[in-house]
């Protein structure tokens, strides 16, 4: 085996491949949507090219060692051509297909014995309110596939005449099926974040705590304080969940925390994820190398934390043209504050860019992250504005 | 001012800017010696051609916000044309003049009051002859400029006729002078890492212990033991260095620590430096990324520590054809060993990667460093190679 590594995606997880394949000369290469984009930026072998388009996704895999992916909506028909090509597809499209379908999902994971929020998929009206009657109101209602950070999420009470529109736009659309989720009373939402390889090898980073805004990651806690018993439980779902599904690669875990300590699954992502981008500082291995190692099927690294707490906030938007403009002073305010662009123009809301802190005062390390976010994103007049 | 950095350079020092420049979103472009070196590999934007080359020069540095270095074999000319013309040089061309030409380096130095062993130029035999007598024999020849990694470097002792034929072989080059210095009789030698902004910011990273063969920086040992005292020194001669050679971006001072606790400077080099390389693990602001803000005169990072120890072992030449032949088995025993390969092809004794551990217990961490690099040299018969 070599060490040629194809990814599809043009994003910011892509772009954070780049380091680590540079440091363990992995050779990366990457199948963007624009060669000026997030990862064609970094990425000199880059490819201009669509996951649908199987052309492009025989181009950029020709001679590499496996085929990996920072996004799921990879067509199920062009996986299957290439499989039958004898690309070495890592998660395998059997894998895959369970993070494409969130009803397909609920159905490996129900099968495992995983803890799920009670769930069904509904073609009908009358079926969703039936569900909501049975569970009640109200309810989750998701697209099966292509959905992401809050998109295709719905909560539908059983008189929201506007929500009831939307789910009946979705029971319209060609699959003609949604998946309908009781509303979980939850206190926290957690992640796990763990890797597996081919061969089996299973590891996985302390769980952490994410706030989530509108369905967006908006901040992780690094490591959640949690009960031995409730981490355990974590661990093992991520475990079960990464052998039922066929894992390999990064596996992230979203879980629901009820007030009784119990956990469910949310969502679940096989790819580096937002929940772990402070391993990058936090852990001896980064998701982003250890994805890369996991591909590859080579040994795991270690995944002890390097610091006793790490915070990451999300820079989700910005009113400045470019958030370098704040450089000059956001570096000078928080010198010890990791700062991460993504290269993107700025768009309301967008995942621009991160930042992380690493420490023993996890309220201070959070106040200083969010007060550095609050500079980038422009909430905060600067003292002076640079010409980028 | 934008953020478009032009780096002069192929190597593994341009390469491991790459990490960091795209975390900050510092675009980064490069000339190399060739698209697929160390650095053309992982730089998207690399430029080929000779940094003797102006035309190369101005083609690298249009529209760049500044043009810094991996290397110090700039020609002046070059440098005085693109000066001219406005391009920002950091460091500046007076600056490199230091780092280019080791007797203008003890002139600027001896000036400052920087203290150096005892040194001369010589033009002829005989005023080396008077030198060797006056601070004793065997002395230090040194080639002024286009030296590296021991190369240019002479022990010179009274009657070693091999010896004095090169000395006398170095008098007859164009330049047609050496640099003579005393042999200090040292205990240790450390090296004292620091950064520079042009706006005179200053930082400076815990010193280290380094171990040279033939030349040639083999292991580091993070921080260096030493007595308050001799670390405040060791800082001062850094910072007075940084300011009478007006330094920018990272500086790394090379010092002798005789028996009785003196410190002397032996070398420098103003760009990040093999000494260095384990801040990208043990620290929270890495040189690399010290470096490109310190260039850009952006406010330079914290460059405390993020472990208690940290010890680097060079990998110097491998007997297996691709090092990474080791990797299911180096990465399976030593999976906290953070491995960097540079991507160049194997050269008896060639810098082809490094190894990084950090943790607490100093001894065990460099014997493991030093067995994964026995690994990736092929000093140990591997349990089965993979094909590359």
């Amino acid at each position: 085996m070599g060490y040629l590594v194809s990814v599809v995606g043009g994003g910011q997880l892509a772009r954070m491949m780049a380091g680590p394949a540079a440091a363990l000369n992995i050779e990366l290469r990457a199948l963007v949507e624009a060669a000026g984009g997030s990862a064609g930026q970094v990425i000199a072998d880059a490819h201009v090219g669509l996951p649908a388009d199987l052309e492009a996704m025989r181009d950029v895999t020709t001679d590499a060692d496996v085929l990996t992916f920072e996004h799921e909506h990879i067509p199920a028909d062009v996986l299957a051509d290439l499989g039958e090509a004898g690309v070495n597809i890592q998660p395998s499209a059997t894998a895959l297909a369970a993070a494409q379908d969130k009803i397909h999902m609920r159905e490996v994971l129900a099968a495992a014995g995983v803890p799920c929020p009670a769930w069904r998929a509904a073609r009908t009206r009358a079926e969703i309110e039936a569900f909501g009657t049975e569970v009640g109101w109200p309810i989750i209602v998701k697209v099966p596939t292509g959905g992401y950070d809050g998109r295709g999420v719905l909560v539908l009470d059983a008189d929201d005449s506007q929500a009831w529109q939307t789910a009946e736009e979705w029971l319209a659309m060609p699959r003609g099926e949604v998946l309908l989720e009781e509303k979980v009373e939850f206190v926290r939402e957690l992640a796990a974040l763990s890797a597996r390889r081919p061969s089996g090898q299973f590891v996985a980073w302390p769980v952490v705590e994410t706030v989530q805004i509108g369905g967006v990651c908006a901040e992780v806690l690094f490591p959640a304080e949690l009960p031995d018993d409730a981490r355990t439980e974590a661990l093992q779902i991520a475990h079960r969940v990464a052998e039922a599904l066929g894992v390999t690669g990064v596996l992230a875990v979203e879980l629901f925390e009820t007030a009784d300590g119990d956990l469910f699954v949310n969502e679940l992502a096989m790819r580096p994820h937002n929940s772990g981008h402070l391993t990058i500082e936090a852990s001896r291995t980064s998701q982003f190398e250890q994805h890369l190692r996991a591909v590859l099927d080579l040994p795991l690294g270690a995944t002890q934390s390097t610091a006793e707490h790490a915070v990451m906030v999300n820079l989700l938007g910005s009113s400045l043209e470019d958030p370098r403009q704040a450089y000059p002073e956001v570096l000078r305010r928080y010198p010890e504050v990791k700062v991460h662009l993504y290269g993107k123009e700025v768009r309301p809301g967008r995942k621009l860019g991160h930042v992380t802190v690493t420490g023993d005062d996890p309220e201070r390390m959070l106040a200083r992250a969010r007060a550095a976010v609050a500079l980038l994103r422009g909430d905060v007049e600067l003292e002076s504005k640079e010409n980028v």
